[in-house]
């Protein structure tokens, strides 16, 4: 038996407090990883309130995990105890499926969450399965990286998924711990790049990060301004806007794509507004395990990172209060054994 | 000086009267086309009614032109005198724009419609910019050709623009003049192909087209039971449908693409629809002339054609009639010179 040492939420809405559980039979396809890091994401609050009505009590949350092989399952070859890996939102996916068989184990319908009726990395230790446990080029710093298992594959999926071209014009909307990297990857890309924010005062860092050009969203005469001429936009907000006034916005063939969970109505007002330019509106989640390895590659080669801030994992409460006050920049770790 | 004998609404929603009007010089890159044929859609009657807010009066309408070249412009080195074209929705494309010159002149914001401030086919001649005179194979029957003008490359295009493969499964909504050429479209395409229809009676007609199933859309259970099926579903319908079924129905990667000038709202009722599956809502207008063209050699090659009702032009305000009762199987077509 291992035993494993956890912050969980017994409760929707509670606050974490220290919570010990079991691992059973490990899995011939499962690893466990000891945690040396782990991010905290939006959707790590979401799960916690039972925003979404998925939530599971006790509620580990943490699914942005870094840390390294402690043990494999019998039919694990490809990794070694002791190796550094990354796991993100998804543990484990069936593995034979037609999406899982196409490289799509991003798309299974049998996939599995690191913390919907799971436990999360907010631990000392996690276990998913192998296929999920992606191994982390030396070049990149560990404790920048838990981010990019949530965070920055989200927003990088969409970049390979929708093939956007280095002569694209891109928008971002929404400069947190998604945006800031959507940023950083559109840039590397070789986009013009375009943020979105209704925070006047990031117009600088989103600068720094690489964007080209910065609009204030909650400016109707901005937006309007740039009518037909993106080539996609993509959103990390999960708040409902003026769509249509982004759908304007599009080039022709241009696509208006969330990745954040917009639980409210996405699309245009009125049909005609896709069909003069053929346009559309879209959605993705996270990325296959390949896409997240060729993720790593590219922010290795190209010095993506998360800006992060690093809280012990002790101060787990303080810091998704931190989250929850809009201050995180841009996006917090925490750091296990302390 | 060239004289035109059309038919035309003189007021929003009137009645089509004689109407006669002189063609003024003609450009260097323009050609006028002797009408022969004339298909007649639902858009006419949409302009005739200035349903969209964009008509003027007096207002001929005819934007599925069949007929022979009568005379070119100076410029015009392509098209010869005699020779047999077809003419859609648009009349003119600025040319030089980055969608002309990139072959999307249909998404040339310059584009002029053949009715839309134009005088359109309802007549026994008609003048249109040489680029969207398109040569008809002589393969094809010309008395059922017109439609493949509007109608058939509405339908044809998304199955190009999408990159439908024919391995894909694909459902049309709507088995009227668009829908019956889309089935068509489909199964010689090689696709499996399901269509939905509010009309269980059209069964045996979809089958006969190419559908492999049929489903009446009117059923929620039906569409319940084909929940996360079709690679894309074409809407050719124009008004407001249930598109969450729609888009559950999609499987992974699928997209909900409308042909269909829906007025109201279209896409999602929560924007997580379209994430997990990354799926997508969508439209495309027209297509191309090189599009079109592609199609026209894709139809007589395999056979797809129109199912048409020929009305003499005389009688036709017997045609609109005819259309407004719902009774057009499938596509009507007007011919001149009766």
């Amino acid at each position: 038996m291992t035993t494993v040492n956890a912050w969980a939420a017994q409760e929707a809405g509670g606050k974490l407090e220290p919570f010990t559980y079991e691992l059973g039979q490990r899995g011939a396809s499962e690893v466990d990883i000891a945690v040396e890091y782990c991010g905290l994401c939006h959707s790590d609050l979401s799960l916690i309130n039972n925003d979404w009505g998925n939530a599971q009590y006790p509620l580990v949350p943490g699914h942005e995990v870094v840390g390294r092989i402690e043990a494999v399952g019998d039919g694990v070859e490809h990794l070694q105890v002791g190796q550094r890996v990354g796991l993100g939102w998804n543990a484990s996916s069936c593995m034979h499926c037609q999406q899982c068989m196409s490289g799509d184990h991003n798309l299974c319908s049998q996939q599995q969450g690191t913390i919907v009726g799971r436990h999360g990395g907010f631990a000392d230790r996690v276990r998913c399965s192998a296929e999920w446990a992606i191994p982390i080029p030396d070049a990149l710093d560990p404790k920048a990286v838990g981010p990019m298992f949530c965070g920055g594959i989200t927003v990088f999926n969409p970049i390979t998924q929708l093939g956007i071209k280095p002569t694209d014009r891109v928008g971002v909307i929404g400069i947190g711990g998604l945006g800031h990297l959507a940023i950083q990857f559109l840039a590397a890309w070789g986009c013009e790049v375009t943020a979105f924010s209704s925070t006047a005062d990031k117009e600088s860092q989103a600068r720094e990060m690489g964007a080209h050009h910065f609009i204030t969203s909650s400016d109707p005469k901005a937006l309007k301004a740039v009518r037909g001429r993106f080539d996609a936009i993509i959103n990390t907000t999960n708040v409902e806007l003026n769509w249509d006034a982004y759908i304007a916005a599009l080039a022709p063939r241009g696509t208006l794509h969330t990745v954040g969970a917009v639980l409210g109505a996405f699309g245009p007002s009125n049909g005609f507004m896709l069909i003069g330019g053929q346009k559309s509106v879209s959605g993705s989640p996270l990325g296959s395990p390949a896409t997240t390895a060729t993720m790593l590659d590219f922010a290795a080669r190209h010095d993506v990172a998360a800006q992060i801030e690093v809280f012990p994992m002790s101060e787990v409460n303080a810091a998704l209060d931190h989250l929850k006050a809009g201050k995180a920049r841009y996006r917090v770790v925490l750091q296990a054994g302390h």
